[in-house]
């Protein structure tokens, strides 16, 4: 352990997803002073299927066994909560634990494909697309989405405002990206922040589907940051009709998130938005 | 192709580093209007050695030679500009050139380690750290910076604004991450944007990889996001001594900064700064 740096021990559990450091803050006169800073913790998962290295995630610690069923569901490599037996951390060499290797029990009746990450190239983990053959197989593993139903857009509006004062670990160090799931009424229903704005639609996906609660047909997934192409199909594994964002979508989440039936908006702020793919689901107030 | 997407055909070259898509704009008084908008291209990239494939990349189109030099040098598997003959991109079978196929010939004298990305799991490839068996691997392939300079904060305080004055595509997408380089005088050297952040630093690293130019350690590297392990893991690669960015960096950026020798700064922003490893960069103007 490096002096400056308090942290939890690991022997006995994940780490704290903050980690206090003593920085330096430098102001605008030029003066430094020394003081503790709340930083966003990053660690490496590696997740196993029995005893079997898959993957390492750059992750945030919390919430790792429902980040490992929900990476395992959305690269969709598991189809059913009753595929998984148990969900443990790893013993390590030196201590009884270890917090970063977490080991996924399969049934012994499930045939595992270990060849879909492998397939096409060595990728990936943290990176959805790599390791899958084209997008386009992507689009044939999960059906598209026929959800009819819709919102106000009054409704999508707030939900940025509830995000934020719902993000408990956000606040203190502005490092961590937030996915929210809301139902039709607006109300937030699930939160999870990670480094990694897959790992934290990968921990809300994953917790549903240990609980056997999907698909998430009639929900709203929000999202902090920008949306790229491997945030919809992770969605799209979920079967979550809507997915909004405060920032940027990227053309390839355009165009899959058209194809795919899931409805996007993006720049979801000041009570405008953008409706990038399949708007009907955002009611007209007026004829524009 | 679809309705409402118009993009440069795929038949001649890389796509447009910006889409122009058709999408609804929803007011703030609920009235929706049809309008263009133009968004961050998001597509994978191949990347062959000697016509196999080693990893997929979700990348913006542009400088991808670039792209591919970085992301062999950044994950430490050539270490030399000589070691490349070629990078070109790849025939498919209907158009002369696949753009999202790129393929980097090496000098046969080298002996190109395949199991560097596959080491320990199936993973990587924009995920940095996936396929290392340690991040303490790492610093051992990649020493440590001992540049012995230093600027005045006001330089660095400056780099912000000179950024964002010469983001060609960020104003006009929202949705891009840029990387820029400076030298010690705060002058704006090399700037490259992408979808991805760990894509921008490649880029960039690549650049002056392919040219000859590293190491980089009397550069200064900012980044428009967040500063994870990975990006301070790929400065190390080209030798860069100080990175900064507006936004927060991870517990794990830190505690790699502080034992490679790297100056790292986060919330470079109205004036203020954080220091988070190896402050002797920045001198003191006064005793806080």
């Amino acid at each position: 352990m490096k002096p400056g740096i308090s942290r939890k021990s690991h022997a006995t559990g994940p780490a704290d997803p903050v980690t206090r450091m003593t920085i330096n803050e430098v102001r605008p006169s030029g003066s430094r002073v020394e003081t503790d800073d709340l930083v966003a913790t990053e660690e490496p998962l590696e997740i196993r299927i029995d005893g079997r290295s898959l993957a390492v995630l750059m992750r945030t610690p919390g919430r790792d066994r429902a980040l490992a069923a929900g990476f395992l569901c959305s690269e969709g490599m598991v189809d059913s909560p009753d595929a998984i037996i148990d969900i443990t951390r790893c013993e390590s060499r030196t201590e009884a634990t270890d917090p970063n290797v977490i080991n996924v029990m399969l049934d012994p009746g499930v045939e595992f494909e270990w060849d879909r990450l492998k397939r096409n190239t060595f990728a990936s983990s943290s990176c959805g697309v790599c390791g899958k053959a084209t997008i386009e197989s992507i689009r044939l593993q999960f059906p598209a989405i026929e959800g009819e139903w819709s919102v106000e857009p009054e409704v999508v509006s707030r939900l940025p405002d509830a995000l934020r004062k719902a993000q408990p670990v956000f606040d203190q160090t502005g490092g961590l990206h937030a996915a929210g799931l809301f139902d039709r009424n607006g109300h937030l229903t699930d939160l999870h922040e990670d480094v990694g704005r897959h790992n934290a639609v990968d921990k809300l996906v994953g917790t549903r589907f240990l609980q056997n609660d999907l698909p998430l047909n009639e929900s709203i997934l929000l999202l902090s940051g920008r949306i790229s192409f491997e945030v919809m199909q992770k969605a799209l594994s979920a079967g979550i009709a809507m997915v909004a964002a405060i920032s940027a979508p990227t053309s390839l989440a355009i165009s899959f998130a058209r194809e795919s039936g899931q409805t996007l908006i993006g720049f979801l702020r000041d009570n405008r938005m953008n409706l990038y793919a399949n708007p009907e689901r955002i009611e007209r107030m007026e004829d524009g």
